[in-house]
């Protein structure tokens, strides 16, 4: 892999090379004949992409649970909370997660990125320190949402639970499909549905791949909740 | 009972007389001799007040739970749902606030005001066509919010759920204490409750029994979290 060494997100600074000369020409895309650093890593052969969140302050630290997040063409296209995966690897995420913020001695809300390897490895992948797509889910999903104990963080004040409303929660974002204004189209289906929230994001212009709202609905079984969730968004249009 | 015909709330415009002495008194306080109309009721010896919030549109009508509103000095202190009456009183409630507001073809949140009197019966007191402070608990309480469901109603979209998240909430009106620049004191008990949600108005200044934020505490049993969240109020001061 051969990464940007600034400005990258969404897939967007990322190149996968498999010989020299696929890499002599991501080294120029990704703008290294400019200048710019270019890092290189090891491809990770990963079953999962995971997530956890956390909040800290010195009054404490409030750790989430740890969600899966679908990637689809190297954006994120749906978060599973719990991520559907072995109970030990969610909590060495979690772990992960709040030593990583206590190492830099972090103040407010960070969410972290990790892949779940085929080895059964769990890899400190990103970090993020601020609320992030990752964590929209807990506006619904948990007693605190990741914008309310960033907030609580930064005043000082005690962090709110981050224990799950319901059992399972699936988000999916919406993403743009053409370069055009943004619209608002066939929402009704998941208006309908009970402990569903759909949120859209009022940007002017849509394009695609941009994420123009997202969808979040909480259940039972997270594999029900999942399908449920893809099929009442599945023909909205932002 | 003497009640102005205009601009009456939370006991304002409301006068309690016992003789033809009182009542030519609060005729006069209400603004009767400056022309305004006056309405005389009969006292209605009550156990109990009750809420009931209503979100109806051309796509359906949905009804919260039915709410006691615990008033003081004629504010309204706390509300708890479901309320702790009969569940015969508490359906009663509901059928007349969808009642009335199909009675108006109302569009829109609107919330009803009962009294249960010792006899047994639930009189509609009061009806406000809009998202109430009796209603405030919904934003944590219940799956939809009052004023989700306000917004939904007038885009003419599918109503939200109104199941409640927990068995029981409270929720508790901070209300000022005296007059002077509005300040937020005390606040860390509150933050500390999970499970507990405050709301801080941000209003510039603060007098006597002005409403200045309030605090709404999700559990298991009313009685409970009722208890717990007056405990975890008492010292705060806005």
């Amino acid at each position: 892999m051969l990464k940007s060494s600034k400005g990258g997100y969404d897939g967007y600074g990322n190149e996968t090379v498999k010989d020299p000369e696929s890499a002599l020409e991501a080294f120029e895309k990704l703008g290294g004949n400019d200048g710019r650093d270019i890092l290189a890593e090891a491809f990770v052969d990963f079953t999962h992409e995971l997530a956890v969140q956390v909040a800290r302050n010195e009054t404490g630290t409030v750790v989430y649970p740890c969600c899966e997040t679908v990637q689809k063409n190297h954006i994120c296209v749906a978060v599973l909370s719990p991520a559907p995966v072995d109970s030990h690897f969610q909590e060495l995420a979690q772990q992960l997660a709040v030593k990583a913020t206590e190492a830099i001695d972090g103040k407010g809300i960070f969410a972290y990125e990790f892949f779940l390897t085929k080895g059964g490895k769990v890899l400190l992948n990103e970090s993020a320190p601020r609320p992030h797509n990752s964590g929209h889910y807990t506006i619904e999903g948990t007693v605190t949402s990741q914008f309310e104990n960033h907030v609580r963080a930064v005043l000082g004040l005690p962090l709110g639970s981050s224990e799950m409303i319901k059992p399972a929660v699936a988000m999916i974002n919406l993403l743009g499909t053409h370069k055009r204004p943004a619209t608002t189209e066939n929402i009704t289906d998941a208006f309908n549905e009970e402990n569903g929230h759909l949120h859209v994001y009022g940007k002017i212009d849509s394009k695609v791949g941009r994420k123009m709202g997202h969808f979040t609905l909480l259940g039972d079984s997270l594999e029900e909740t999942y399908k449920r969730a893809m099929h009442v968004t599945r023909n909205i249009e932002i």
